[in-house]
């Protein structure tokens, strides 16, 4: 994907589990939720409107992935799905397990206290046990 | 679409549009934002995990199909989609055209203050206008 660059605030925010065929896979690096986020490798792509035809189909099967393995992983109780972009343009799919007992329920994420970073080895730990499933 | 039923709260929240071929679309009886709902007549459908590869890849158009509409209309500074579920488990989209001016900005619209309901003769205009673009 000529040209793909990642925004600097989903680089820090984040880290890189592996690419799919449309999007690049990250976990979130906050430890109050398990948080996928996929990012179309598309460069300039803000809006799910401007996704092609085929690229729509491919960004939901690979959500559906995503949210697949949260759930053999997590067991949750709701998966969470959104494409905001208010604050990063982006285009970014968020994907999350969630509990009635985390941090947020039964709000959104989003814009819901502050985000938490793994220790180092449980987010080592994490990322393998996602590749092994997701990779 | 045999035994399809649309949970009590979205039909209290959100009055009928139209039918798509997956999704009955819905508006968000809501003034604060141009909001519209995507619900799959499916029965017992919760999760984007549980649709049927043909569906997932339905649904995403429709998600662009609607997103489509709303920047058409209300020319947005972002269109923010979710899937969420916590508090109604019946599988829904909300897609929502978004403004730095809106009351929500740049949060989640999502748990942010109350729903106003549109004045009567403003929810019937806004609906034959998203009819006449999307129906």
């Amino acid at each position: 994907m000529a040209g793909f660059r990642l925004a600097p605030r989903l680089e820090s925010d984040s880290v890189f589990l592996t690419d799919w065929p449309l999007c690049q896979l990250r976990l979130m690096d906050d430890a109050r939720f398990p948080w996928l986020i996929l990012v179309p490798r598309r460069e300039g792509l803000e809006e799910w409107t401007e996704l092609s035809a085929q690229d729509t189909g491919i960004l939901s099967a690979e959500i559906a992935r995503a949210g697949g393995g949260l759930a053999q992983m997590f067991n949750p109780r709701k998966l969470n799905v959104g494409a905001l972009g208010n604050i990063v343009r982006q285009m970014h799919v968020h994907v999350i397990a969630r509990f009635e007992t985390d941090a947020g329920w039964p709000g959104p994420v989003w814009g819901q206290g502050t985000r938490t970073a793994y220790a180092d080895a449980e987010r080592d730990r994490l990322c393998t046990e996602l590749l092994r499933r997701l990779g």
